[in-house]
């Protein structure tokens, strides 16, 4: 399969990133090409971002997928931010209709998605081990879908401390003194390449007690947690899940259609190849 | 031939014009894969020259084509001006060296290297008809490269006498009244779809007076007075030569390689098919 040459009227996206991958550029230019798109995708990285988002505004760039260390700055440089960036005052999608920046973000989008997907009941508890950036977007969506009552597991007690008060949650400092009927790991541990790889971010008693584990890890897909929680029963929601459906999400918003789960899934392992 | 899949690796040149046309696309991406070059090309219009040229740099957009209306002013945007873009005070092409961009003028110095391969004298007089941009762009090369005597030929009499007393040469308001041992023309006659596409620049005495008879018009690249000057036996320089070699300059600054001279004419061919 080989895309139609490149002419004047090829809408081009980027990506923003301190350290550019090539995970996004293979698997939108995959999908352009399966779906017949008259679109490419290149990683870009800048040392200005407020010159790299005056340009994506002035060239006609479609969408511009942001990463770390842009998804903040770039709240002040959209002409609108939509609740999914705002909640978390990160942005990791910027789409451009005729020079209106409109910023999101699509992993809120997407675990707002799962928990409706999956069925969680609101009134239960969760439990989510993390307090970095992803961590938020995670706790956010619990938030924002109504969760009203959970637990922030940290090892470190400011960020821990913050995300919890934010959420209006507890702070936790160790891991094996609360069970929730929902929990939720939003640290590396388990992910592939990691020092904790073959680590289990919840304890024994804590998957036993659980009747949904959510693991953000998505490298592999089927981590230890994962396992654990399968071999235990309950209902498991995979961070290849959540990538999938986040970038479906980004790419819709990009060029108006919606691959289907199957092509998503066929774009994501060959980009991670 | 494909090209290989983009990476985050892949350089991206584009243009600047306020009507792009896909010749320059079609031009380069064509040459990037006879030759095996990461590279990909697309033309681009912007209502925003200041934030389009910022993005070429924050972006690390490595080449900018520059066309009508934006060549005069991104001579202000750049960080050097190469004389060939000095001298007209217009840019047609942009290198971005690690964020540092360079101005040049690639018609000037296609020009000038015609001039010297065929072997004109700068003791003869030049007779130059036209007085728009691409005319500024000749007779500042002729004038540039010794030429000290000659004529400028146009119609309106404002730019004429402006660009005649740029060069130091004479203003001539009727084409009829001079001869001279090399005559340019630099306006649209005798180019496809143009009113007077079937008309001579020059008469017949001014022609067969000539030792040299230039046509910057490239399409035919063979005219209705590039035919009248082979019939008259006078060495010619044509329009389509202008093209090739501005276009392989231009490439070769974007790319550090130089095409074949039977590369650019058959990209040239395919771009305009």
């Amino acid at each position: 399969m080989t895309r139609p040459p490149l002419t004047k009227d090829t809408r081009l996206c980027i990506s923003l990133a301190g350290r550019p991958s090539n995970i996004g550029t293979r698997f939108h230019n995959h999908l352009y090409e399966v779906l017949g798109l008259d679109f490419i995708y290149k990683a870009f990285t800048t040392t200005d971002i407020v010159a790299a988002i005056g340009g994506v505004r002035a060239l006609g760039i479609r969408g511009c997928s942001v990463s770390m260390p842009f998804k903040e700055d770039v709240l002040h440089l959209v002409d609108h931010v939509e609740a999914s960036a705002q909640a978390i005052e990160s942005v990791n999608t910027i789409v451009n209709d005729d020079g209106r920046l409109t910023a999101s973000n699509t992993d809120y989008l997407a675990v707002q998605q799962l928990i409706g997907e999956h069925g969680l009941d609101p009134e239960d508890t969760v439990m989510i081990r993390g307090s970095g950036g992803m961590a938020k977007a995670v706790g956010a969506a619990f938030a924002g879908a109504g969760f009203r009552t959970g637990f922030v597991v940290a090892r470190n007690p400011e960020s821990g401390h913050a995300l919890a008060d934010r959420l209006g949650y507890t702070y936790v400092a160790d891991v094996g003194t609360v069970t929730a009927p929902i929990i939720v790991n939003v640290t590396p541990i388990g992910m592939a390449g990691a020092p904790e790889q073959r680590e289990l971010a919840f304890g024994a008693a804590a998957i036993a007690a659980a009747d949904t584990v959510f693991d953000v890890v998505a490298l592999p897909s089927e981590t230890p947690l994962i396992k654990a929680a399968r071999a235990a029963g309950a209902q498991v929601i995979t961070g290849a899940q959540v990538i999938a459906l986040q970038a479906a999400e980004q790419f819709e918003r990009y060029t108006g259609v919606r691959p289907t789960p199957e092509q998503i899934a066929e774009a994501s392992a060959l980009s991670r190849a």
